[in-house]
């Protein structure tokens, strides 16, 4: 089945915004054993739309849309549909009413504005937004026209709208639409790997990433995180399950020791997963990563078991303030030393009565560095009842601050990780040699 | 002058990469005054590709392209463009012996099918590559043939050789070719606002955005922050710089209170102004936002001098204990409410000595919520040395988690700004009348 995406919006062209959406769109197709063959970007421009509309009506099967739903005049996805279909557009009752129950739930008044969202082309269905105002259009093929051989599904440009739509409404519509093109027998996951560069890690897995190769094996690395991607085919499903079986397997043995997490399990993940199975608590004290890591664990539902709180010591007055740092500390060795993290560890744990404190200190640029302590260097503490280490990362050098932060935040994940995964008692003090791989 | 981009590689359109090319070159596109009228993304494949550059040929008066001019099988610009002009592949001598030297600096031996890059369509000629193997392609527009209308500059996928070879080649190529494209009369602004929905902007504002209009005016939303993008096209650069001026004025007068800032100016940026001028320290409490405000705050180089640091309070020993709130409020209130919000502004701003405390305690989902208090019910506090007051925001329902910590930093935020702009004496007690457009 030839599938494309068209992702609408002149803030996508014009480079104001990133389109995440296409990209989501086109792992979920893969998941599914499909893959897109076009991504087309394109502004809310009436003579591009159509152009767009009717190309990809010609030489696809399914065109999955994103964009252009909204209320104002610049929302052109309606009219081009109905346009391309030479059918009016007409009001559906349904969507008018789900649109003002929106409103009405929100206790806001809903603009009239808003009405032209329940607009849908005459030979056309809505497909309903249960978490949005806007409908989503699903436009069959015509069999019998040769300008409209393509189904078009029409969604939001709104992510975790045309997500869910997309999730709950077009999966089902599509394995409707297209029996044939949905089988049991593509399989994927993906492994989450931390600690040793991407270039490394390919290295040692040449064998398994040969173009033509079943299972078909990719990698790609953000922020220092390193994701094994695997595909495998089989004519039956347990064929195709027994082929990603043997390559996680494999993948596993090799890299065992920086196997973060499966699928969407990466570093908070894993560290939350942990801190519940050991029954621990964690405190945490960010300078340089302001509240980073924080955020991080705080993402995941349920955590407040076990994260109790942090603590953000920008400046130096709020390290000793809050976390009882000594100021001679910081005057003899400055903010970014082993001992003043490893103080910050232990003042962290002691004031929240946690089990684990965990610090980060670090210069993160772009001013601020020394020939002694470059931009990118960062010490990070970790803190238990009896005793507490620092580990030393020089991340950079010539890195923008973003990317420091967030490599910062990675290693100091990683630490705690290494830390409950190695010691069989999660309240020994933290060793060295656990840790040593989070250097990279 | 119609512009479109092609961007070539199987990883783009499976998701496993990120295209982050074609964004850079839209960007430059527009600062030349240009806009890109389609980005398309598609693989490794013949038939896709031939299908791409023809249809773009005949649309567009230039195209840029990026990949597919590596070494191996899967690399299939040259050859594309040699099919859709009819003529073969020669080897250009310059292009090989630059191949050459580009391994020879590196000491490495030059792989044979390396060659294979020196080739370049008979009618075009290569772009040099400064800084990599791959050169590029100049295809001119060919005037009698109605199938190739569009000049092609075909580049190499790796970013910085991709960046280096436009910026010191393809412009002055482009001037050259297209001198009446390029004038500098075109000039583009953003105005970012916060405080009222997309829609009901808008609809104060359809006089601006009508199309055809000049200046261009458009708005997209992200997160509640409503951006109007303003692109004002003049015979001189003083007419462009006087109309873009006159739509400017107009905005700021019609939405002055929401007004947060203008190109990258956001709403932490505000912040950390409006506190710099105001001489003005500033310390957080943040409860389900987890850290997420402390993270955009301190993503500002020099923060430091205004912003002394937070806490984050996630669970509600880490309340009591950091913040000092009375186990009574909790116990009578509950966590989410207005007494312990201003209690937990009252409490950071006192023990990190600010002259602000601002808190934030909400139900960030997916469980948690209740009738009487549901999902997404945030409240928030503001703290002087003269009083403190609590604004209450209800944000969904049925958003995810996500996007209700989101859009709560983003109320927490406009809080600060509302305060620090309204009041002559920042230190005197926070207003509600202040606060109250923060409510959207």
């Amino acid at each position: 089945m030839r599938v494309e995406i068209l992702a609408i919006g002149t803030e996508l062209v014009s480079g104001a915004k990133t389109d995440t959406n296409s990209g989501w769109l086109a792992r979920r197709l893969g998941d599914l054993g499909l893959t897109a063959r076009f991504i087309t970007l394109l502004g809310d421009d009436h003579a591009d739309n159509l152009d767009a509309f009717r190309v990809a009506a010609v030489r696809s099967d399914v065109v999955l849309t994103t964009g252009g739903l909204g209320p104002t005049q610049d929302d052109l996805t309606r009219e081009i549909v109905a346009e391309l279909r030479g059918v009016p557009l007409i009001e559906d009752r349904d969507s008018l009413e789900a649109i003002r129950g929106f409103f009405a739930r929100l206790n806001r008044t809903m603009s009239p504005r808003n009405a032209v969202q329940a607009l849908v082309p005459e030979d056309c269905r809505p497909i309903p937004n249960p978490v949005g105002t806007a409908p989503g259009i699903w436009a069959p093929p015509r069999p019998n026209d040769p300008q409209v051989r393509a189904a078009f599904v029409c969604l939001p440009g709104v992510p975790h709208e045309m997500k869910t739509m997309f999730d709950e409404r077009v999966i089902p519509l599509l394995r409707d639409a297209f029996p044939q093109a949905f089988g049991s027998n593509v399989l994927t996951t993906r492994l989450n790997l931390f600690g040793r560069g991407e270039s490394e890690m390919e290295s040692q897995a040449l064998d398994l990433t040969t173009r033509g190769r079943n299972p078909d094996v990719g990698i790609t690395a953000s922020d220092g995180l390193i994701s094994f991607h695997i595909r495998s085919f089989g004519s039956t499903e347990a064929e195709a399950r027994q082929r990603l079986e043997a390559d996680r397997q494999e993948i596993q043995r090799r890299f065992a020791d920086f196997l973060v997490g499966e699928g969407s399990e990466e570093l908070p993940h894993a560290v939350a997963r942990l801190l519940a199975e050991r029954k621990v608590t964690l405190a945490l004290a960010e300078s340089c990563t302001g509240g980073m890591i924080s955020t991080e664990l705080t993402a995941i539902p349920g955590i407040s078991a076990h994260y109790l709180g942090g603590l953000v010591t920008y400046a130096n007055t709020a390290k000793t303030q809050l976390l009882g740092v000594p100021a001679s500390l910081l005057e003899t060795h400055g903010a970014v030393s082993e001992p003043v993290a490893r103080a910050m560890a232990e003042g962290v744990r002691l004031r929240l009565g946690a089990d684990l404190g965990l610090s980060v200190t670090g210069i993160a640029g772009p001013g601020g560095g020394s020939l002694e302590k470059p931009v990118g260097l960062v010490w990070f503490g970790l803190a238990t009842s009896q005793g507490s280490i620092a580990h030393r990362s020089e991340i950079g050098p010539e890195k923008p601050r973003d990317i420091i932060r967030k490599r910062a935040v990675r290693i100091a994940l990683d630490l705690v990780r290494r830390h409950l995964r190695s010691s069989a008692d999660p309240h020994r003090p933290p060793q060295t040699n656990d840790l040593a791989s989070s250097s990279s």
